[in-house]
Order: C-alpha cells, then sequence, then structure tokens
C-alpha cells in the first residue's frame, strides 16, 4: 500500500488497488445514486435508433463506479429494450485502461455488470475533458466523480502553503481564475456535445456553504497538516526551501458559488451554450477509516489504514516537488519520511483525523 | 530485446517496441494502403449528420498502422469537410491501451496525424472482434492486419509440431475448423454493424497458392525451425515430452479459399447476412532483416537482429508450453536457450532464414 504516484498510476498497482485504497470515493458515488437515475430517466431515447451514449469522465479503473454504472445501465436498458447503449469510459492517456477494460469484461475480482447486459457496447477515450471527446449531439448523459478538482496546469507556485485551500491574495485568485477556466471549457465541450435533454451528473471536491473540504471539516485539517509536515522537512534541512515552495497540488477546490456560476449567468458562454442547472447540494460523505476508528478504537490500525488512502493521491505530488537533481531512492526516502510522520502523528493523537468528502453534487440539462 | 510475453504484451515494454520490432508488419500495411485509401472513397457519407466511423481491430499499440490511418482520415477529411469521423482502435483487454493513447495523442516518439485532424473523435475497444464491438449499422471502415490468425481457443494439442501448418489429419482439420467458426464469427458481427456501402479491408496471414506461408517461402521454414529445436529441447531431456506436446500457436492459416468462402458461398450466413468479397490477392512481403543482411552480409549481425522479431510474437507460445510447476526462472532460461540455439543456428549458416509475411488481402462490402 506505499509507493504509487499519481491517482492515475495507482491503478497500475493492480486490480482493485484504485478502489480499495478509495473506498470513500465508491461511498460517494452509491450515496449519488438516486441522481444518476433520476437524470436517466429524464433522458430523452432517440427515435431514430442512434445509440444512447453514457460517459464516466474522469473513470481511473472504473472500480468506483461500477455498481452505479450498472444500475444506470439496467435502468436504461429497461425503458429502451434492444436499443444500443454506447458506455464510454474516459481518462487522460496514461491511465491504465487495461485494467479499467479487465474490470469491465469480468476478468478481474471487481463484479461486472457488462457481460450479462445485452446491446451494451463499451469504449474509452484518453481524451482530455477539457478538449472535445464526442461527436456534436450524441452524448445523452455524462457522469464525472472526483474528477474536476485537477487543473490543466499550475498558475503558479504557492509559497506558503501546499494547495491552493491554504493560499491567500493573489494565488489563490490565480488558482481559482484557472479553476474557473478548465470548470468552463469542461462545460463548454459538454454543451456542444450533449444532446437536447442529455444530463450531465457531476459530483466534485468542491468548498460547502461552511466552509469544509475534502479533510478539512472540523477536526484537524489534513491539507494543513500535510503543509506542517513538508514545511517540518524543510526546517530541518531535509528538503530545500525551493522544493517546499514548489510542492504544490495541481488542483483547485471550487466555492458552490464557482461550480455554479456558469450554469446560472446568463451571460457566460456556458449558459448560452444552453446548459442549465437542474440541481445543486453538498455533502460531507463520512471517513471510512475513521468511521472504522469510532468502532474498534485502535489508534495503531487507525493510523496504519488511514495514511494510505491519503498516499494513493497525494504521493505523486510530494515526489514530484523534490528536486529532479535527487535520485529517485533518495526522493522516495523522503516522501516516505513524511508519511511516516503523519502516520506517527496519528498514530499518538488520533483524535480529529478524518478524510470526510465535501462533494458538491450538480445535475445539469442541455435545453 | 528478451523476455515478453504475448505479442499484444510486447506493447508494454514502452513505446516503439513492439513497432520496431515488427517493421515488416508496417510494411505489410504501408504496402496494402491504396487499397484502404480506395475503400475509404468508396463508403457512403452518412446524410443525417451520423459519424463517419473507422476501425482498427488488433490495433496493439497503434504503432504499425499510424501511417496509413492517417492517410485514410485526411481522405475522409477532404470528402467530408467537417463531418464527424470516429476512429476506434479494438483489441483484447490486456492490450496496452495506454501506450495506445499515447502514441494516438501525440505524446510518444511515433509522429500521429491525430492532434492535427479536426472533427476526428478517437476512442479504443477491448471486446473481441468475435463478439459484437459496434452498434448494428454504424461502422463505416473496419481494417485489420495481422489479427486475425489468432483463434479463440485451442481445439486440441498437435503432438507433433508446434503449428497447425505443420499438422495433419485429425489435428490439422480441427484447427481449420477452429479458424473457420473465427472467421466466420468475426465476418458475422461486421455484417451487423458495417453501414449499407461499408467495407472491411482485412489483411492477413494465411497459405498462398503456391503454399507459402510467414517464414516459409522457399528457404529455411521457420515453423519447422522452431519446431526442429523445441523437439531437440525435448529429445535432450531439457523438456518434458507433455511439454513439447502441449506447445502449440493458438494460431490458424487459413488458405485464400478457406479465407473467402464465407464471403462467396451463397448458403453460408455471412454471404446471406450481405457481406461480399469486393477484392483478394496475395502478396509475399519481404523479410526487412533478410534484406538488410543481403545488402551488409554480416550473419553475426543479422542473427542478433532477426531473433528479435521472431521472439516478439512467439516467445509467449513456448514459454506458456512449460510446466507451471517450474519455476518462472527455470522457464525463461530454457526459452533463452531455445532462442540462443535458434540465433546460432542463423549465425552459422544463414542462408535462407527469412521471416517473409505472406497476407492474403481481403477487401469486403456489405450490400
Amino acid at each position: 500500500m506505499t509507493g504509487g504516484s499519481s491517482i492515475r498510476d495507482v491503478a497500475m498497482k493492480g486490480a482493485g488497488y484504485y478502489s480499495s485504497s478509495t473506498a470513500g470515493a465508491k461511498d460517494v458515488i452509491d450515496g449519488a445514486t438516486p441522481l444518476v437515475l433520476d437524470a436517466a430517466d429524464a433522458l430523452p431515447i432517440p427515435e431514430d435508433g442512434r445509440p444512447i451514449t453514457v460517459a464516466d469522465m474522469g473513470c481511473a479503473d472504473g472500480g468506483t463506479s461500477m455498481e452505479m454504472i450498472g444500475k444506470v445501465l439496467a435502468a436504461l436498458r429497461r425503458r429502451a429494450p434492444g436499443h444500443p447503449i454506447q458506455m464510454v469510459y474516459t481518462d487522460l492517456p496514461r491511465n491504465d485502461f487495461s485494467q479499467l477494460f479487465q474490470n469491465v469484461h469480468g476478468l478481474s475480482d471487481l463484479a461486472s455488470p457488462f457481460p450479462d447486459m445485452p446491446d451494451v457496447y463499451c469504449f474509452a477515450s484518453g481524451t482530455s475533458f477539457h478538449k472535445g471527446i464526442f461527436p456534436p449531439g450524441s452524448l445523452h448523459l455524462g457522469f464525472s466523480a472526483t474528477a474536476s478538482h485537477y487543473v490543466s496546469e499550475k498558475p503558479c507556485a504557492i509559497p506558503d502553503h501546499v494547495h491552493m485551500v491554504g493560499a491567500t491574495g493573489p494565488v489563490r485568485a490565480a488558482y481559482e481564475a484557472q479553476g474557473a477556466r478548465d470548470w468552463e471549457a469542461m462545460l463548454l465541450q459538454r454543451a456542444r456535445e450533449l444532446v437536447s435533454g442529455g444530463r450531465l451528473a457531476l459530483f466534485n471536491f468542491g468548498i460547502d456553504e461552511a466552509g469544509r473540504y475534502l479533510g478539512h471539516t472540523g477536526g484537524v485539517s489534513m491539507f494543513d497538516t500535510f503543509n506542517e509536515l513538508w514545511r517540518d522537512l524543510a526546517e530541518r534541512g531535509a528538503i530545500a526551501p525551493e522544493e517546499y515552495r514548489d510542492t504544490n497540488f495541481a488542483q483547485c477546490y471550487r466555492t458552490v458559488d464557482q461550480f455554479c456560476a456558469p450554469l446560472t449567468d446568463r451571460e457566460n458562454a456556458v449558459y448560452r451554450a444552453g446548459l442549465r442547472l437542474e440541481h445543486v447540494e453538498t455533502r460531507v460523505v463520512r471517513c471510512p477509516y475513521e468511521r472504522d476508528f469510532s468502532d474498534h478504537g485502535d489508534a495503531d490500525r487507525f493510523a496504519a489504514e488511514y495514511i494510505p488512502t491519503l498516499r494513493s493521491w497525494s504521493e505523486h505530488t510530494f515526489v514530484a516537488g523534490l528536486s529532479p537533481a535527487r535520485p529517485a531512492a533518495e526522493r522516495q526516502a523522503i516522501v516516505d519520511r513524511f508519511y511516516d510522520n503523519y502516520e506517527n502523528r496519528v498514530r499518538e493523537n488520533p483524535d480529529g483525523h478524518a478524510m470526510d468528502y465535501v462533494h458538491i453534487y450538480l445535475v445539469c440539462e442541455k435545453v
């Protein structure tokens, strides 16, 4: 459960690793399944025999969404028996699409609904969701969970924190502007691709009305802990000041207003392209490891189980922040020490640590 | 250039390995490009705005067909400016689709036509071409090269050879029957998926009118050499008799008549489904390593360059033929010795060794 590079590369560790280390991400999708089923119920069924096209954008190995996708496809199958359905999984080119297809085709430990589903055709795309993935007017239902917080490029270094949630002033503004550009680009592409009456169901990391976000829900703040422990390594001379400064997540956590603006501002290109907000809500989904800890009370076990789920998506950023002049083994040793420090901190004082998920849930309609 | 497992897994060695060790396979596709361009010129362009769909079935990393596909898409782009084109690459789930997408999106050493091609949407499928890949009536041009000789299952062991080209009697008949079943299944699926006027361009390993096939064109027969050297290991006790017997390529090389029968026999389900033979020819494409050798005359160099191209697609079969009770390192050592023996044989007496490609070229129309 150690090692790994990016949230995408983690899938390359083999069947189920990504999904098992992100049990909470599956909880988020499972809990939001009724929203996707409602969207599927509202879709127009093509009258000319064209396929119904459903997409999971930012799919990784498909593991966290497999159960939900199975329910959605079954619902569409019941609505339109015999009508061809295209299921398209998308992610960046370096994603482990082979693991995805093995999961989809029932060749891994994961239960797959696909082998038993007639007239469903499964595809993958390696095209970024900031670009055009589908022909115009061909997408019926686009789903994406926990993917749009990645921005297409880092606008600048964050000198005093590792994540934009800890940034202020012009640095914060630069990340928010990059986040707005990418979010609008993604929505504009989908507006072009959706059929009239098509839906997007988008469940993304964000900042809720109470200022909560991932791992920052009233207890010990996860990103502040990352920052403290990383800065501590700089203060001890284990990493250089420039390495501390240049270690930043290429992410933007958007507020509810920032998520909704392109869909409600009548002057915005997304609104003008016909994309409308149908539903918005925020939810906090409890960290499954902290929940288990509240049952078993074993701090050693909690620390040992909790750190891998943080590490699975964050390690790449810390490794990448270190100077490429360091040998790979040295970089790895520094990052091992960093997570060991985090684990020790949790073990010694476990209370308040929790990677609670905070998502903004949006459903949009193309009018 | 050692190691590797199947012809598919070879792509996992990284960018270009598969393609560089199969330069001849690219020669075959490059030489047949006019046939594919003619087929593309004859396609009907959808009048209702539905996308034009082109497929490369059995694509591996996409490297050997990239230049040809670029020309075909450019020709279609000129015929139908602005019309959406879907390019779908298909292979089995364990194929390295990440490498494929990196090649397609211009993220590897290979030159890719895709980043500069407007309104082209690229997808992948992990569905076997013996099954349904596309919705009915949605495929315009299906291309496949050097893939259909793999049969979906081995019908029986070949007791006295490693390949069905060396088998006789009921064993040969069993492989030919399996080859016929798989070929018809593949064609029937495509007949269902093609639009009226759609084309298939299928260039496959086969046995030509003169009895020639891959590596068996008048000089030293490659498959007979494989068989002699593998049996030699059995006779020396390096492998068990059962291991010799159970080492068989899951392949069928079909004759021209066997390839054409489903397309010309009016009682055949493929013919009845509307698939017609438009063009058939056979070609021998000279082994690029033997051709180089005829220039440089250096037997050591020829042997060193020639064996890896054989090994790239054959090694998996020899490793898989060995008892799983042997440790992996022991299996690898046996197979290393086997290819060393082949290399020594070529070095000592290079004349006549050549992996000339023998393909049956078919173009079919869906009426």
